[in-house]
């Protein structure tokens, strides 16, 4: 049975206004004591004032928002997923705001989930930088991979150093026609995952060649086209691409041009997503935990929005290289 | 500028109180003649009072709910996309709940949502009928494809002429040996495409072989483990999956088995994801139109909000068979 204020009031020998004023901070006619005894009674029984009569009292709802630049990546499903299992747990609820990629309605979505008072923002975006003034005056959270200079709450995945030891792996096979899939000049910025491909070449003694190198958006579709003008055009052994989808759409490209994977092209992805085990052959990728990354962004949300004078620690997710059947040794 | 509520009171000619009575429906000491010039300056100059405050009057947030059985879920990401599209549209923010199959869970989140006074929610699930008590009070919508029998809001797919289709399309092809993926047991009731796959086998003179039925859940690995089980048991020349992830899996454990598909094995599944047209060999499955299903879900929850004496039309959803190159004609 729900508590009602006309049973707090009497409870607590008041009327129900000087009950509503205390919980609204209104009117000053009563004592501190009378205040105190009112408080009590409320926390004692559990009363619980209509939800949004609540926020007015505390300013805060319990709500976060959540922009993603596409609901249906299925890199971003599983950080959501991560995000709602922690925040669930707290009693927390999110607005989910699909951005498409557009950094136009990132900000609109700021400014939407700052009217509506959520307690705080999680942005999962490369375009952050650009967008920390309109964030600020909420507590938030930054999902942009460390793409930035922040001093606490940044969330780094060792991008760099996965991508560099499954470009070392190809060349302690033998390869060195490698090509890149990549997204340099879209919404994505992939520069840390071309960076470890160009250093780990150089540091092999392999020429670099741009042509090896193709530019296209970061979903099955948009590798699918980039690898096919690629494979088209050039004959290399071996592909790494900037995430699965993009791996999955080179597969796709390869088999249409008659090419076998691995033993005409070995491929490499990024991300570890659940369906690359399933693929035919099976998907070597470098593995980042997208559910963790959720989770952990959630936990340090809530820290922000909770206890705002302490620093937000910084994290660093590993990545790991997981060798499955779409890469081969080639004669050197 | 945004206006204020003093401003709103000056113009009108009263006082701050009475600006803040009107709005909240509280104090008679003013005339409608008052009450009416007040609201027309709020209108007016369109006054925002706080978005908590204003929800105290219009008890209604512009917010709803949607409660999803697994947001990483290729089909429901997709629905959730065409949820956000209509809804962002209209100024409404969707708070997502992720209920990771549990009946439970949604019965929860439900009372949560209402709690926090959402003026409205959207439940995927096959539990809806249980839940439909628990949702009253709040103007709802399923989107549970047409399990029920309610007259209006229904939003129906034709899963089953979707299946039979494929079932004679197989059959036509030679196929008479035909194994069925499917979730009876669980979480789901797929009822509808096994009963599609019975009947057209009945049509067709083929006796039912409860040998051929395999059932798991409807993942990808799911459909991993449910179709190595049948293929390495049972010999047969199609395979007819309960969804496209499941068909993913069933693709991988063709591939252990050393079943070249679709020489050895005529594979069909169910949705076309995005992913189905890039699988290698591309999938022939049935097309359920899941952006439409959310979008129009969006739009017969928001008619509900708005217009709740009016008529909530049903929607029957056309699936599409797609042939691609995981079925072939085999010798009859």
């Amino acid at each position: 049975m729900k508590i009602t204020i006309k049973e707090i009031a009497a409870i607590s020998g008041v009327s129900t206004t000087t009950v509503s004023q205390i919980l609204n901070n209104k009117g000053q006619r009563f004592s501190e004591e009378t205040r105190k005894r009112v408080l009590k009674a409320v926390d004692e029984y559990d009363y619980n004032p209509d939800y949004f009569a609540k926020n007015m009292v505390h300013r805060e709802s319990k709500t976060v928002g959540m922009i993603v630049p596409d609901v249906t990546d299925l890199f971003f499903s599983k950080v959501i997923e991560g995000v709602e299992a922690y925040f669930n747990k707290k009693d927390y609820m999110i607005l989910l705001c699909n951005s498409r990629h557009s950094a136009e309605k990132e900000k609109d979505y700021i400014k939407q989930l700052q009217n509506r008072s959520v307690a705080g923002i999680l942005l999962a975006s490369p375009n952050s930088l650009k967008l920390e003034s309109d964030l600020k005056g909420s507590p938030y959270i930054l999902i942009d991979r460390g793409l930035n200079t922040r001093t606490e709450g940044n969330l780094l995945v060792k991008e760099y150093s996965g991508v560099y030891q499954a470009i070392q792996h190809l060349i302690d096979n033998g390869h060195t026609k490698i090509g890149m899939l990549t997204n340099e000049s879209g919404y994505y910025e992939m520069s840390e995952r071309f960076d470890a491909y160009y250093q780990c070449m150089k540091d092999n003694g392999i020429e670099y060649n741009p042509k090896f190198l193709a530019d296209g958006p970061v979903t099955i579709e948009g590798g699918y086209i980039a690898a096919k003008e690629l494979l088209k055009k050039q004959s290399i052994t071996a592909l790494c691409c900037g995430n699965d989808q993009m791996a999955i759409g080179s597969y796709r490209a390869a088999y249409e041009l008659g090419l076998a994977i691995p033993t005409d092209l070995s491929i490499i992805g990024f991300d570890d997503l659940e369906i690359s085990a399933f693929l035919n052959p099976p998907l070597t990728t470098v593995k980042q935990p997208a559910f963790d990354i959720g989770y952990t962004a959630a936990q340090y949300l809530l820290q922000e929005i909770e206890q705002p004078n302490k620093v937000v620690p910084n994290k660093t997710f590993e990545t790991t290289f997981i060798e499955r059947g779409s890469t081969i040794t080639i004669d050197k």
